[in-house]
């Protein structure tokens, strides 16, 4: 009997498919795994039992029906829960969001999994309003890295990762503003992808920086990535800010082709201030592509700074009206930084918008030389829960702020990123390298992952979970 | 004997290029008016005697050698001295750009008017760096109004107004920001154009708030709007923010039809808080263009708060070093307003921008159901130089910030404006009056003011210039 909580999504849909396996059994596997483990893990905030079991029967009669369900025909999935999910309130992490009324409809990205044959198995824990990179939630409890549950999954979309990790679900969905997906791929040893500004709609999502906010999926594989994608990717006039461009699905074929793409390693910033796993890790990787080349990337610094002052002042923006009505229901740490965001002046924010469209500018003439450009996902692997601080390039530095340090820079300028995860010699735990494309080339970056994860470079096995619920 | 300083840009090059009379003829006539009167108008900063009588020399060679120099021959014209003049400091009103390079090249506008035929006569006066709607300069003295000069020209094109109204130039150019074209042609009787946000490049001139400038022409007679306007258009790779769009020219034919346009007045926050002369303006042209629909603007109050939080924010960035640096070198009522602005927080102007693109779409709803809006320009006839408040809607309020009311909620969402000058019977002072079209409507916009204008309904007469320069 195959164990389904250790399939991919592309394995699960081609045996749906085929009628070998009903999707009732694969959910309920899945939520087998979730019901003994999540107590231990804190990966979901809400388990969707019910609707998941009626949507895999529905599934189920399509295929004696002999309908196909689609590409996703009976694949698990759950999502970070500043989602809408109907029926339920959409926390994104927060007390204050309980008293919403629940959402009417879901997500767009949910409907559009689900249309593919998907089946939603619930939310997932997540740093409180995605202000996170640690993923500890402070009402909900932190989630728990399911390769060494003492130590973080990475936030904001720290559920996501969990539930990756942890078999609970193949796919999940996070949000990425400033690293908040590629973070917990790097921390959880999952394949994440952060598509380009824009690319995938964000209806029925709640927002944290509207300028910066990207939606994508986590998987345990780059082809499940690109499936998913394949799947959510297309115009939305309801949402302004998603493209009306649309491009050929994302094709791997069984020996994905790189031959032909310029690859580059990232240099200057990003060869500084991390762990050496990171670097260790980006060697590993640039090794395997066969990559001599590092481009320094200049002014990364700066592009780091500037995301985080437009962070800071378009969070606030968010949330001034609830920091006077409902400031004592935030999670402190949080609460602390949007006032601080607040008060940032917009004469400095302009500046930082400013610089941004010439560091855009700069990146996209980087990009006439180059197809992909490789760099560290975080500068470490996963700091213990609770842990406060780390040393960063011989300084004592805050972690919640800084395991992004190698992420911010990129999401920036909306560049498409997959977060491949590797597994260094000696380390029980993942870190991740981000493969870095130009703007509306997902399939690059998708290609590059698929020949890594093909070619045994890079993997990201199910987590042993060894603390049963009793 | 013609004389060349009251004839229109359109006569000027009729003339010019049927060789009846000589471009050097036409530039002598206005550097003459300029030496004699200037001294008591403050128009110009820099009078180019030598630069437009070798160009002057050059279309009249031209003409000779059976070239034709283009539509507008001979026409002389100058611009507000934040346009790039080769070999003058762009002072954009200030002290502190004294110590600037001399530009090494002409404004992209200015060449492209020369291209036409045109020839630059000097650099006008301006409120420092564009932050003003008076015309006073700290640095260099008041521009008087020339049907008034104990009178405000309006700003921050207040040298712009004088030099057409004064019969210096039949032509000028202006920035427009918050209504600073708008102003000044109200205030001293011109027709003047805000073209669409994005419409003209802005290359070669100096900058105020990058999201809300604008350039544009300001002349005695819409038709030399649209000469001129059609010149200047045009995409423009080295400005990012000019269209590449590329509409007709706008022809206004010998009897300009608007039949079938559908025009209402601007109800609401529009019809409050102005004198009674701004109101029977409105009431003067609705009645000629037979108008009787009356749209209330939802919110336009809120658009102008947010016009002013992004101009405060915007301005201040742009401003930052030098207010580090040169202080003492600002006119202190634009320093204050710069200080004031670097201290406004970001959350504010994120909030602001959010809802401009809500007031847009606004906007471009209401752009469904009519062709034409008409709204006063400026709540008032020139106030007197100096004038430091006035009452407004039974408030006494500081005149600078407040006499842009009617302009800056139209400017802020970019929409094309056509200023007309009315003269109402027994003011021995004009008042301007809106038509605002949709976006990328020029051509409406003009051609209304055309027909004012054939009708009768509108005029711009030089002044009578009766204080003589000794």
């Amino acid at each position: 009997m195959t164990d389904w909580t250790i399939a991919t999504a592309a394995e699960i849909a081609e045996t749906v498919r085929s009628g070998e396996v009903s999707a009732s059994t694969v959910v309920e596997a899945c939520l087998a795994r979730i019901d003994a483990h999540d107590s231990a893990i804190g990966a979901f905030t809400h388990v969707a039992h019910e609707r998941a079991r009626a949507r895999a029967a529905g599934i189920d009669a399509m295929i004696k029906r002999g309908e196909d369900p689609g590409p996703l025909a009976g694949v698990p999935f759950a999502v970070k829960n500043l989602f809408d999910i109907k029926g339920i309130a959409t926390l994104a992490g927060s007390k204050i969001n309980r008293d919403l009324a629940p959402a009417s409809r879901d997500a767009v990205l949910i409907e559009r999994l689900e249309a593919n044959g998907a089946i939603l198995l619930g939310a997932l824990n997540m740093g409180e309003y995605a202000y996170d990179f640690t993923g500890e939630n402070y009402h909900d409890g932190p989630s728990r890295n399911p390769h060494a549950p003492e130590h973080m999954t990475g936030g904001s979309s720290g559920g996501s990762g969990a539930a990756a990790a942890a078999g609970f679900v193949p796919l999940t969905l996070g949000s990425d503003t400033n690293g908040s997906i590629r973070v917990p791929s790097s921390l959880c040893g999952l394949f994440g992808l952060k598509p380009t500004y824009g690319r995938l709609s964000r209806s029925g999502s709640f927002p944290f920086v509207a300028s910066l906010d990207h939606l994508g999926p986590l998987a345990r594989s780059a082809v499940d990535l690109a499936l998913s994608y394949n799947a959510m990717t297309g115009p939305d006039p309801v949402d302004p800010v998603c493209t009306d461009r649309i491009d050929p699905p994302v094709t791997l074929t069984a020996s994905t082709a790189i031959d032909g793409l310029r690859i580059a390693k990232a240099g200057g910033f990003f060869e500084e201030g991390g762990h050496q796993e990171a670097f260790d890790a980006v060697a590993k990787i640039c090794t395997a592509l066969g990559v001599s080349q590092t481009l320094p990337i200049e002014n990364a610094a700066l592009a780091r700074a500037s995301a985080y002052l437009i962070t800071m002042a378009e969070g606030a923006s968010l949330h001034l009206d609830r920091l006077r009505t409902r400031h004592a229901d935030y999670d402190p740490d949080v609460r602390d930084r949007l006032l601080a965001g607040a008060m940032i002046p917009g004469a400095w924010v302009t500046k930082a918008q400013k610089f941004r469209s010439l560091f855009r500018a700069q990146m996209q003439a980087l990009f006439e030389e180059v197809d992909v450009l490789i760099a560290p996902a975080t500068p470490c692997v996963a700091p213990r829960i609770g842990q406060k601080t780390f040393m960063l390039g011989g300084k004592e530095l805050p972690v919640r702020p800084n395991l992004g340090i190698f992420t911010q820079p990129i999401s920036f300028i909306g560049l498409p990123v997959v977060s491949v995860p590797v597994w260094l010699e000696g380390s029980p735990l993942p870190i991740g390298v981000q493969i870095i494309a130009a703007p509306w080339r997902e399939d690059i970056a998708l290609r590059v992952a698929a020949w890594l994860e093909e070619n045994g470079h890079v993997s990201a096995p199910v987590a042993t979970l060894k603390e049963k619920a009793v």
